[in-house]
């Protein structure tokens, strides 16, 4: 192991002083025989046959009706790569310590071992019962996609990929206030997403659905339309439909002519001369970790009109923060058992929304303003009028 | 569902006021970007990478290194049979409740589908690099016995199941109590073990291995020696070695001259002309819930020396509280990996000890006294000193 600085070792200290980040609390005080027969038997008997009469009972009466698991497999742990469940849980322990501390939301850690796709499936579903949604995190494309397919079609609750969806709302959101910024016709922009992992496949497939006409997807074989051979199903089913306006092969090709750059690929891809080959107040997304794809500054100096990073050192960060503690909030207060494009651009219009007067040194709001859980949360509301 | 008492509506208010009795706490508050880079990223990335080459640190730095699992698939809830894992999952959430009031242990509870065995062995181990411990509950017999066996085979941390050594423990605890007010030789009590369930078995598989030599076990079927094809495996294992002085086929004739009877079993089975056939003083654990095998009215009428069941209502409560909590505290204190036979005696010998003056009312110490999870806890630091 290599020497650590004095800011890894507060990190260490931080976690180890009470094994992990996280506790179980108990809401009730078990000091006699009373208490006992109300927690556990004989009284507990009563729920379990309620339960077994009117199953959806169960959310009402435990904790699985409050309690979020974040999954991850270990097979793509920030920018680490694949590093295994076990390298993977303090990430997904963080996670679930943000839920809580930002929404008030009980959300429990879970490595997964690494196993085939309908393995991985099939024990998450077998253990479903026990919580009210699944955050999945921190698995590699293209396996989370088929995963978080299966997941979604067997399951009756919530279940959202924060490297597919969590991404793409916050893009989503940073676009809707870059557009204002350059005066720039929302959905009419032309717009190269590098990069088709997780990210870059979610990306595509919202701004797609929410109707944006001009996309051009790119991987590190080239543009990818419906007919690649040596893209993904995944892939393929991203392009299709968004590929009308494409040109060219390569990046140095696609890049001319764009409205936006979103990099969700590796650090270092695009050149100052890239960005000039763009439209006028050219838009780039460099969101890699933990190297954008271009730097602020180089990206400034060859004329880039906005700019966001995955980085808090830099104004302007594409957070996926933004995003989960008050979405599942609002869908665990709202009842609402699948999440639909059409509820992630409201989420992303809500976050877009709280951004007063967009600048390019501001088109995203800090995650930790607590104003974001809410407007975020409350976005669903109206979803639940119109579909009752 | 038929009509509630006012009791049960007080359980039911109790489970739903803040859906179920537990929650996750979050031991950290994050109030800026310094916190959120300790508990998140970048921070993170640290303990992912420290954990990746070190896998041994997981245990210190995330909640894995204190969380027990207390899982059931439903199979026998309770009384109630085979109700469905969702069903039971008020009883593994009190279970968990328990752990935290009284040992302060970290317990989650978990619902898993009812597969086949290879299933479901293969999900527990799928999600168990993110606990400290199995607590299996509610499992039917005999799939019970191949599941925990599995588990104990493949997996790196304690597995228990409260239905087998729980019972199994406190059973002789009481036991321990029972001789000595009777004034009977422990280990040389005749002891007829009624019901070869999953806590039959594992009393008998228990008293054998800390040296008890005759005992006699009795199932629906009659006495099950290792030769009795219509038992299972699991049954006739029990039953190997044990098998040398039993006589008779049904409970009728095998309770006679019997010191101890044992019921693991159904209601009202034991009738008092029975007990008159015992040896004198005899001993009764009619441990059926919720109807024990013979009211303590009746079976004392009938001349039993000592009389306990699984009852609150009646003195000598045979209850598996007495064990798990404190005994859970004891294995991660200690970072013991596996529950023996030996350290099964040693909890044993803990709790029977608390009672200073055992009489035929006081076999057992009151399940809420907190030197019960403190002495049981502290009962296997000799073998930790033994052992390295």
């Amino acid at each position: 192991m290599k020497q650590l600085n004095n800011e890894q070792l507060k990190v260490l200290k931080y976690h180890q002083k009470n094994i992990g980040v996280l506790e179980i609390k108990s809401d009730l005080k078990i000091e006699n025989r009373e208490d006992l027969s109300l927690a556990y038997t004989p009284g507990v008997a009563i729920l379990s046959e309620l339960i077994k009469e009117f199953p959806e009972t169960k959310k009402d009466y435990t904790m699985s009706g409050k309690l979020i698991a974040v999954i991850t497999d270990g097979t793509a742990v920030l920018g680490l790569g694949n590093i295994g469940p076990i390298s993977g849980l303090p990430v997904v322990e963080g996670k679930a310590l943000i839920y809580k501390d930002l929404a008030g939301i009980n959300a429990l850690p879970l490595a997964i071992k690494q196993t085939d796709i309908f393995e991985t499936v099939t024990t998450i579903k077998n253990i479903s019962d026990s919580f009210a949604g699944i955050h999945l995190e921190d698995i590699a494309a293209p396996r989370c996609f088929e995963i978080e397919e299966r997941l979604r079609h067997e399951l009756d609750i919530p279940v959202y990929h924060d490297d597919q969806e969590g991404t793409a709302i916050v893009v989503l959101a940073g676009l809707i206030n870059a557009a204002k910024v350059c005066d720039k016709d929302l959905k009419k922009m032309r717009i190269l997403i590098n990069g088709m992992g997780a990210a870059g496949v979610a990306i595509a497939k919202l701004l797609h659905a929410v109707g944006f006409e001009n996309l051009t997807l790119l991987d590190r074989q080239g543009v990818i339309t419906s007919q690649t051979v040596t893209a993904n199903k995944w892939q393929r089913d991203a392009a299709s439909g968004t590929e009308k306006n494409v040109s060219g092969k390569l990046l140095i090709e696609a890049i001319k002519n764009q409205d936006v750059f979103i990099g969700v690929s590796v650090g270092g891809v695009l050149s100052p001369a890239m960005i000039r080959t763009m439209k006028s107040d050219p838009i780039i997304f460099a969101l890699a970790n933990p190297i954008p794809e271009i730097l602020p500054k180089i990206a400034a100096e060859a004329g880039a009109a906005v700019i966001a990073t995955g980085s808090s050192e830099y104004s302007n960060q594409i957070n996926n923060i933004l995003v989960f503690p008050g979405m599942f909030k609002g869908l665990l207060e709202q009842g609402i058992k699948k999440i639909t494009f059409e509820l992630e651009d409201r989420i992303a219009q809500a976050i877009a929304g709280l951004v007063k007067e967009p600048s390019r040194n501001e088109i995203v709001p800090n995650a930790l303003d607590p104003a974001v859980v809410k407007v975020v949360s409350e976005a669903f509301m109206k979803e639940v009028l119109i579909n009752n």
